[in-house]
């Protein structure tokens, strides 16, 4: 424990907690992040991944990780067990990590409640009985579920802050509604029981019970104004969407190079793989328009030619399992119009990508609740594939405006 | 031109001139930098790939490129037709550009004397006799000798102002000396006879007749402090070493991408492939090593690791011509331990990759003159593999602090 | 010209010829086999890529290519100017090669018929208007029509043998229909006016005309039994389908190693990007059928796994022009389980590739019309993806084939 | 147990069987040998990458896996619990694999006997006091030492067959030698005390026991005309050398392609990475100097063109363990002079690639005893870098010669 982080514990110890609920809470990267979190407090892992942990993130007054208490929703039967099996399998989580944490696991798995399955979602196989009856009722019933399980999870857990995560699987795309525009439109399209996506449904419950939501996906999630509205309301932080762990944090490192230099990027092909759940949902074409569009946006904001042929690829590779690599060919000009190449393949486990990025977030969104911080958080902008923020999508620029952010917080802090 | 561009240009015409003297003269750096400079000023070459026609430095007060006139030295014999035929063939010089700029090609080569042969050199073939025979001097001589023919330049070309580009082969690597220590040491090793590199010599002979010197190669240059000393005596801007147009350029903008996400980066090894004289050339150990030693260093101050592995190989691949060709292999550990890749293929030809940047310097040291900036130009240090100025490798820290002084040059020219 | 070929050549000189109808005469790769072909005749091309001017097959008893005609047919307005220019800007004709052979290429123009548009491609615009006054008239008369050309070209251009070379757009996929089971059925298909592909009322023109049939397309051709019936009553030899130049070469030449070595592939995912009209065509769904199934057959009959995932994507990526870029994924299983990795990335000029073979498989053809085979020519089966007379697509057992008919001719014409 | 298996299974069991020595007997690759032979018997590790057990090889009467004995020599103090260790930590062996094996692994252990060290590598750390007192003896005490051996294993083991498999490091390279060139000469050169490398001493030792021998390696082992003459003499198998697992592997799958399509190959250049025990010795210029001769020849033997440019790096990457990759670069002419490209990245397990080449060696050398086969077995070209038979290094080629040998035997064993 470092010196900031026992000012920050709480001298009594029990209420001085806060609690994280991810939703998706046995997808792959909820396993990581269960585990990793125990392994980490137990230094049984290295911090290495962890922005939070690192220079010049790594001195601000977090809570402490030992204490945080973990819980979630869940829409598939089962527990922990098989996908930390499978991702041991795939040499993702260490044999003996798992071992030293079967009781925290065990632990864990009895504090996930049934999640809430999206409408377009109700009807596939695997799904839990409560999850799917969940997923037809009307939106104030969704919500208020929701909402009992968050707060049965607060009062169980004796936090006094809490964090809901959202983890859960792209779900199908929703054009912008007329609903989302204003917090009034929203409600008046609940009471009228219009069915709204799960993600938004989420988010809407964790503002109400006074908790801070992070949307790691590319789902609607806070995104609408309407839920801004609610958020600022009630004075809470928010931020996302979408994790960028892999070849769009590649493309955002890599446009502005091209930019400074005045290179003409003419062509941008990526080709994605994935292996895991992730990469099965994607493959139909309904869920994957999302993440494509988050993908591909970014490259239209940094490279300035109005010419510019991009194409996002998403293919499921099985085996592969959550090993996903990308394949990108990005065809350039220079000067005397010589077409140039850049080729590069990234290779690497996503929920190992992942799970780190989703602690830090949890750690960051955990101090703004703690320094009253409310609405966007403008400074996790490099975390996310289409920050709510808006902004460049440079991941330097967004990397120096989280470092502004570190220092002006130690200022205040000291 | 544009409305800045009229502004610096000179009322009665013919005196307000800079001249650019290019060491290597007929190289295929200096060939494109002749060509590209015409097809700029005529308008058969977009300003792709240059950095000053491009936001943010597009708007400074920048001499027009048609006052400009290009001269130069050269150590083997020929002209223009034979480097510009290779570059046609290979598909980096447009075959119409070179027809169209045929005069001014001729013009060109009338303006190249002889180049000073670096003493580890005398002896190869294809050499001028009087490039041979310079080398052979002693320092005072060779330093006259080339201030003769750098004064001779301006006079016949009217130039107010005069910036010296060192473009010719990587020589044979020099360890730093005590007589490079102090402007005094160097004066006193020139009397004593004492051998120097021949991009020392040049530098200081720059300085002698007053011009800016920018040095694009891994050679010695104006490193040495003594020479250092003398530019800020004489009042002069200069900057340098070594262009930074492909794999370090990927290197740089990458390596602070893994250390923002606290992903370890455990071995990089990257392989480079040239088929130019440079790589031939390069295929010497002796002459190898100053630019392997440039292309490994970045990588240590970026990345924190004390333990990682690097590797840097350049191999001459003569069917490449101009088109280099690397080939890098990053291995990084993620959380949990987790072991990934990144590999990139970057291809592009080098003379294109490069000359426009030779362009943008000459235009850099020509405004640093024309606002009587001396000494290093730290603002510059984007462009270089090994910049003088020292600071970060970080390619887009760099970027930043250029902007930031063209916002500076603007402010202060309105 | 070698011995051999002089044995070949005519006495009295002027009748000894054969004509090579070019279907798509206008295309980058009928370009380039015009173009090609008078280089070689006149020394100005070296004999690189072609197969039949190296070893084992460099000593057969070919027809002297300076004996050889070309015209074709093309359902787009223009002349060789157009493509000529592009593939020169895009650095695979030679400029000097079309300065040299202007005579010619006129002279080739001039010997160009309109085409036949294919049904599904009618109202596209850019075409000749009489190539769409025959995509829609009945077949009966569309092949009158071709028949009428062929005749016209064989006569005005003094052949004895003729081979008609399919090398249109890939066209809209069609099913195997119950009219192409027989030569009676389809004549009957064709007097009841039913419409059929383009491809194969070229091949029954063809047939009728007395000519050699090659198919180098996914098109459908002379692949139905009817035509093949038609092939075999006239005693006329033909091959396809689908030149095989890049990716599907590089696919059937490795995926025999893995299964000697007993290595089991789990994923190959291919991704094919294409910059010339072939991409632009392909870009549509309907036409990019046929080729993605040549493409992906050839891993299934390969490798022995049931459980293969095989992916094959072709996009267009118009900054490519012609020189067409694969990326492939190959993911492998070896002992233990241990999961492993093949990547390639192919990149080369699809006319260049494409050209050479084309040139080779019309010398195969005018061979066999001069040694009187008939029916499919099966030792021509490495140059296609889809060898029609079906056998391994292992490249190196069908290069083996090919060797020994090159045997068994060269002992038979001593 | 197959039918032939059942067949070639001895009727009172104890003494029908092979003694195999390993010779480098807790290298990596041994270390998989073992486990993996156990894990094949006991239905634990599936046939994956065994040539002999897939088609066309599978049928032949091999003696039963469970009738072999492996035993063998190291030179390095410790056991199998370290290499395993590091085996699994790398996910190259699995954990389940490893626990199951433990009294197998044990028993081997009991059987490994210390090595004879290299005179070139005297000195080095970590060795066995005794292989190093060995390594100091002259020649004919090194070989009565190694013969010693032998006849203990074999004696204690009830074989009535021995294979000796050199799997050592790579020695430092040795050029031919006059006491190398006959029988004769050899024994007066160990008459006379003149050191020799062990891994001749071994295959001489291997003879003299009436051994078949296999070479792994790239070391000289029995590839002297004098130990030619010593097989054929006794009427023994054997063959070498330098196993071919993937980079060369690659080259001979590959460069024939080019071959056949007359297309030009003007520089190919090998990336090696290694980060095991193999690729630290290589990393030793006279270590590696073999190695790179044998992966650069095949290139020249199945390139045709005499101005190819070849180059070939092995460098050592730690962080990547038993994982090698290696990154190719292909250049190459087509058509028109255009040139074209072909990389390929291709990334496995070293361990697991080779350890069923081993098995499969020693099954067929096994084979060759057991039918009387004697001198080289030309056959097993496919699995070896430089195979001792000469012949072409064509993989395809030396497949379809081990097919038929295939087809030879099971004719004659019917």
């Amino acid at each position: 424990m470092s010196e900031s982080e026992r000012a920050n514990s709480a001298p009594g110890g029990s209420k001085q907690r806060t609690g994280v609920w991810l939703v998706g809470g046995r997808g792959a990267i909820s396993t990581c992040v269960v585990y990793g979190w125990h392994g980490l407090t137990q230094g049984l892992v290295p911090s290495t991944g962890l922005v939070t942990a690192a220079d010049p993130l790594a001195g601000l007054p977090y809570r402490p990780l030992s204490e945080f208490v973990l819980g979630g929703a869940e829409v598939r039967a089962g527990d922990l067990g098989a996908p930390a099996a499978e991702l041991m399998r795939e040499n993702v989580l260490p044999e003996n990590l798992v071992a030293a944490c079967s009781s925290e696991a065990a632990a864990y798995d009895a504090r996930v409640a049934p999640g809430l399955l999206d409408a377009a979602d109700v009807g596939l196989p695997d799904m839990l009985p409560e999850a799917a009856r969940r997923g037809a009722l009307g939106p104030r019933e969704q919500i208020a579920a929701v909402l009992d399980d968050l707060r049965r999870f607060q009062a169980e857990s004796e936090c006094d802050r809490l964090v809901v995560v959202y983890l859960a699987s792209t779900e199908a795309a929703h054009e912008p509604q007329a609903d989302w525009e204003s917090l009034e439109a929203f409600e008046a399209a609940l009471d009228a029981g219009r069915s709204q996506p799960a993600s938004v449904l989420y988010a809407y419950a964790a503002f109400q019970a006074g908790a801070a939501f992070v949307n790691f996906t590319p789902n609607r999630g806070a995104s609408p104004r309407a839920l801004q509205e609610l958020a600022l309301e009630r004075g809470l932080p928010h931020c996302g969407n979408d994790g960028k762990t892999g070849e769009t944090l590649m493309k955002t490192a890599l446009a502005p190079m091209f930019a400074h230099r005045a290179l003409k990027v003419l062509s941008w092909a990526g080709y994605n793989m994935l292996g895991n759940r992730d990469g099965q949902v994607l493959s139909d074409p309904l869920h994957r328009e999302s993440k494509v569009r988050n993908k591909d946006v970014v490259l239209r904001e940094l490279l300035p030619n109005d010419d510019l042929h991009s194409h996002v690829a998403i293919d499921y590779v099985p085996s592969l399992g959550d090993w996903k690599t990308a394949m990108d060919f990005v065809h350039f000009e220079g000067f005397f119009g010589a077409k140039m190449s850049l080729q590069f393949t990234w290779a690497g486990s996503d929920s190992a990508l992942a799970a780190p990025l989703v602690i830090d977030l949890v750690r960051l969104a955990d101090l703004a609740l703690s320094r009253g911080e409310s609405g966007l958080l403008a400074h996790t902008a490099s975390f996310f594939k289409s920050p709510l923020s808006g902004g460049t999508h440079d991941f330097h620029a967004q990397s120096a405006a989280l470092a502004s952010y570190a220092k002006r917080v130690l200022a205040e802090s000291r």
